[in-house]
């Protein structure tokens, strides 16, 4: 520890002591040692084994970097104000597409020019896309909270605040975004505790970050636990044969099907989303669906919240996020149920809309571009208004533990052109 | 859709028209169905392939659930009101225990007598200790939604709300617990989405519940991915050559820890709580623990939370399961960090303490048990109160995104003898 304790102080004490511009302490954050050496020993080489697809993509990413970067310079070079240009985040410059299924970001741009008041932010930028390159380089990943941290060894561009830092690196996303580069490959990743978990059939392809050997990653043999879903799904790869992906909303109802290899008598996949799924599960549904060309049917509870911030963000994304729904969305997707028509079919056991349940459904119906261009959907909400209440997936175990598997989902699976959109 | 609509019309029909009494119906209910066929055929025997220490569980169940069943059968043959009789679940029955090294429920009892006014309550205690009996026969298991939802169906005997079946459920772990049976083995699972993420030098050895043929999950072989804890972990085995377990709180610094395979560095398995450990993951890592003999390191935030939340609950558990501490916590878990000497040591980049943080870290001062008894925590936690400030392990980030794993976690691991009781 008193060994330690040292070595923590001296180094804290080189950060401190000296002062430099922000773009020469890039070069020396703790962050850029491990891939640095390497990088700075083969210049253009990136560290560790990479497949073709992820290097392709590295590339591209440190080029645009390099771009930014450049124009800055030169910029500066010829003592003209350098500016950054970004996509304006916000529900006014989002519309929905409903060809290619998704939110998308509008054409509004905002500028951040060089000036007095904006030098702090536009260090910060700059340090950003930096630490980016740094992790593109040395093949790591930072999460929100790790970057946020790291700023702390920015000097005068550190961040107060993580909502201060996740704004940068939303700003940062969003201007990538519209080369077709997502968070992941920036090597940014959610903090989020849990990404979802996968059982199946299904071999997922996991390159070794030092080695580039695959890791070939068996889902029917997990016995009743399943795979975790690492926080980037980029460099993964699959095979299948499965007909289709499940997409489950909560635990009890994985666990079962799970359990019971639902997956193996019906040829699927089975995602446990946990609620809202997360960035890292959506982002693997829509890569797996995408790269095995598979439908994927949403399972989930038969209430507005279900139905409007469950099933509808896994399938066009969410509103404020609309930079990154290219990406993380899945416009594949449909609604296997719990439909509000089987809360009458199966006599569901049901609970009463709550207000806020009304609220959201009536919102969905007046504001929500996705319901408002889909007639079955508003139907459907129409519906479940009318009916004032809402029913669990789990009601299904009135009629038996194991319903849900014998007949529910049986019975729904012969006649898929029935979901709803 | 038709046909199934017809089929869920006609059970529903036939589960409503007859009128039976509790212990009838329980017979018909179609959770009993799958595995009842097989114990009316075969009498004594279970359904499935069971090890034989699973068997010897499942026996012990069984034999306590028809004892418990015969008494109140024998009871109204004679013509006495029969009853039953609970441990008190509060925190006034509850102490601590310095020796065995977690919360432990006291010698307190109620009794539930059959009377007019208690006759639905103890219906629905028979009929909850009847699914338990279904399942164990069957090899199956229900979640505290299902069970809820499966009492839909048994008549005047139903659950209004989960909260009056968890209740019951409650009472009879709290019962069957002084016979050292716990939840789990009762066949009664969490409804938790997310059981937690387990990387490194384990083989965790899982019975498939038809065949008894054991899968051997290698959990060195998940890439950047991880095996996801499943909600009832009774039956599985281990084999490992670990030196430890880490247990970490965040997802992000298990991600890099699993990622830069921090387990092969230095011969350990880590498991990713994600916040408050779910009790799936507690039983997973106290089985663990136990059966391979393997010390536990917590490394978790340093605020109130981290410490009298996650790590407490983890090691004692919580006061108001106390019947359930036996088989959850992890008495031989230890604090590895973040301590308050390393927010000094390492100069961590730190939050103000916010009103709910000091009135949690007096609060666990004052009133719990376990900080009570151990100085070293007592005087760690006035040491934050003075400091007013805490530190998230991710704040290590600042020196470097790997920090944590080159000197960080070394530096500590070099002197377990001083991680906190």
């Amino acid at each position: 520890m008193a060994a330690k304790k040292r070595t923590a102080r001296k180094t804290a004490g080189k950060q401190t002591a000296k002062k430099k511009t922000a773009r020469t302490t890039a070069r020396k954050t703790p962050a850029r040692k491990a891939g640095g050496k390497r990088a700075r020993r083969r210049r253009v080489a990136l560290a560790g084994k990479r497949s073709k697809a992820t290097k392709k993509i590295d590339d591209l990413t440190l080029e645009l970097i390099h771009d930014q970067a450049r124009e800055v310079h030169q910029d500066i070079l010829k003592l003209r104000k350098p500016d950054l240009e970004f996509p304006v985040r916000s529900l006014a410059n989002v519309s929905y597409s409903e060809k290619r299924g998704y939110f998308e970001i509008g054409k509004q741009k905002k500028q951040r020019t060089l000036t007095v008041n904006t030098v702090r932010n536009f260090a910060q930028t700059l340090r950003m896309m930096g630490l980016s390159k740094d992790l593109v380089e040395a093949n790591d990943f930072a999460t929100k909270r790790d970057a946020y941290y790291q700023s702390k060894n920015w000097e005068e561009a550190k961040f107060d605040d993580q909502t201060e830092s996740d704004t940068v690196m939303d700003d940062i996303e969003a201007m990538f975004s519209l080369s077709g580069v997502a968070r992941e490959q920036l090597r940014f990743v959610p903090d989020e505790g849990y990404n979802g978990a996968v059982a199946g059939r299904l071999v997922v392809l996991d390159p070794d970050r030092d080695t580039g050997r695959i890791e070939r990653i068996d889902c029917t043999r997990f016995g009743s636990g399943a795979y975790s879903i690492p926080s980037s799904v980029e460099a993964l790869g699959f095979e299948t044969n499965a007909k289709f992906i499940l997409a489950i909303e909560t635990g009890g109802v994985f666990q079962r099907l799970q359990s019971h290899k639902f997956w193996q008598s019906r040829n699927c996949i089975l995602v446990n989303m946990a609620g809202v799924p997360s960035r890292a599960c959506r982002r693997f549904i829509r890569k797996l669906s995408d790269d095995r060309k598979l439908p994927v049917y949403a399972f989930v509870d038969c209430d507005p919240y279900g139905i409007s911030n469950i099933y509808r963000t896994l399938k066009v994304g969410s509103g404020n996020a609309a930079h990154l729904s290219q990406f993380f969305c899945v416009p594949k997707a449909r609604y296997l149920g719990v439909t509000p028509q089987d809360i009458v079919d199966y006599q569901l056991p049901t609970h009463p809309l709550q207000p806020v349940d009304v609220k959201r459904a009536k919102d969905a119906l007046k504001n929500d571009p996705f319901f408002k261009v889909h007639k079955p959907w508003r139907r459907a909400i129409e519906q479940l208004l009318e009916m004032g209440v809402r029913a669990e997936q789990q009601s299904l175990a009135m009629w038996g533990l194991n319903y849900v598997i014998e007949e529910y989902l049986p019975a729904k699976l012969r006649n898929t052109g029935a979901f709803l959109p």
